[in-house]
């Protein structure tokens, strides 16, 4: 699983740090989460595929978020891409999608879904689930927590004290399903260990400081979390509806997350600030980084 | 007068060319001709401040010339702007705008003209004229030419001569107006030198090869013409309605320009191409440079 960050700033970009975009690739898949302009260029300075991007997470629709998915998917038509993408956002999609095919000689020639979401479960395979949940800015915002579905280990030993043949039988106890054995019914919890908890990722949006985001993020391997502002400019966290450092740290201990990012920094007082920022975060969050451009974590 | 290349690549950017945007200051203004996504970004790395912006001329709406005009309206209304800006462009334009603002939650707070224009003289001052020409792509675009108009030489000995007084009329006369001098009337063409042509500067747009390029661009300190692809992809250059690097250097030619810069470079095949492209028309138009990404040219 690996993260990338594409952008890193808050609605005022720097040469430093992108309008906010995040890709993931976990599962064989690339996810995308916001999109703001110049996204498909950082992606150049990557090793992600936009062509193998299948879902793109859009927390909410300020220009800072979405102005890069116009020129992203025109980009993939361009370059022949035939299959499925998905976007998902809180209610308002239906009017981007509109705005984004009638924004001049728009050519999207490959199927795009736009899906309306709320609070829940977004999306669950065997492999992972994704969650939306409603957080708190000044205009509709989702944040999204991916998790990895880890399945407990499989007890061989036991399966082969049981009866069990060395073979396909011992996937199909391990994927969950019965088995018999010389008439004899096998259940799974007979030869599996204890439930793994798997990597889970959670990533903000724009948010004031609420109960919500704590929710969505509990137990998190990594917290993605926007911060802003520093703590002495929390006026103007509050009043743009923002989170400051200390925020987004209290955020990460509360929800018992083992790492927190933060990023969406300000650039309007240089890099500076974001340094100020994550000494901020440390004193009450250790396991603190601050995110910059083109950034990668593998995990 | 600076020309500043923001984006050199055609519809596929690259890392080392943006998509199309020209900046010229000039008469105290600074205009952009072309948007594409990421024009803003370009900007922070060139000495153009966004804020003096005053006026956009737009060729024609595919993505890679608009994409990035949501962003910038957008960021300079988060700066506080409050002086008007124009946006001129070929027919559609009011469609173009009315996808600006309904995208996401667009906040543009100061004045935005859009102005469908179409052949013809845009914008005439005593310091310049600024003309627009429909040219032949695949959907409708205008190439534009700037054209500083420069004052004959004042002849002041010959002002001396015909007993004018040392002092305002000078600048009366050097202004095109009649002065009385002891009850004589003494007319600009008396103290005038010859007719001076003053810097021009033409934009193709994108274009297929056409004598209505040639015929705005006659006479042109600098033709700026679209060069997307070398000559052996002619075939190309047609059926997309682009021109190759020998059609550029024709235009040239036939218009007499003084230089011809080559850009709207296809970043399909890499740099390598671009140098073809360029030894290709110095063949044809010895006094050919290709645009780079953030190259300045001062007049």
């Amino acid at each position: 699983m690996e993260i990338i960050f594409l952008g890193t700033s808050s609605a005022v970009h720097s040469k430093e740090r992108n309008h906010p975009s995040i890709a993931l690739k976990a599962f064989g898949d690339v996810m995308l989460f916001d999109c703001g302009e110049g996204t498909q260029r950082q992606i150049l300075f990557t090793k992600v595929s936009p062509m193998k991007i299948s879902k793109i997470f859009i927390t909410h629709y300020h220009g800072d978020h979405i102005l890069g998915l116009p020129g992203l998917l025109q980009s993939m038509s361009l370059h022949g891409r035939e299959s499925k993408l998905t976007v998902y956002g809180p209610h308002g999609l239906n009017g981007v999608k509109n705005a984004i095919y009638s924004l001049g000689y728009c050519a999207i020639d490959f199927p795009v879904e736009f899906v309306e979401i709320d609070s829940g479960i977004v999306e669950e395979t065997d492999e992972y689930v994704i969650t939306a949940q409603r957080v708190r800015h000044n205009v509709p915002t989702l944040a999204y927590s991916i998790e990895e579905k880890k399945k407990p280990r499989f007890l061989r030993e036991k399966a082969i004290e049981l009866g069990v043949p060395v073979g396909p039988d011992f996937g199909r106890l391990h994927n969950g399903e019965e088995v018999e054995v010389n008439g004899k019914i096998i259940k799974p919890e007979q030869v599996l260990g204890e439930p793994r908890k798997g990597i889970k990722i959670t990533y903000s949006g724009d948010t004031r400081p609420c109960e919500e985001i704590i929710s969505l993020a509990q137990d998190s391997t990594i917290l993605i979390h926007e911060s802003t502002f520093i703590n002495k400019d929390n006026t103007n966290a509050e009043e743009h509806a923002h989170s400051t450092s200390i925020d987004a740290a209290y955020a990460a201990k509360y929800s018992n997350s083992k790492e927190l990012i933060l990023t969406h920094i300000s650039t309007r007082y240089g890099e500076e600030y974001a340094n100020i920022m994550l000494e901020e975060a440390r004193e009450i969050f250790e396991n603190t980084r601050i995110a910059k451009d083109l950034m990668e974590i593998e995990l």
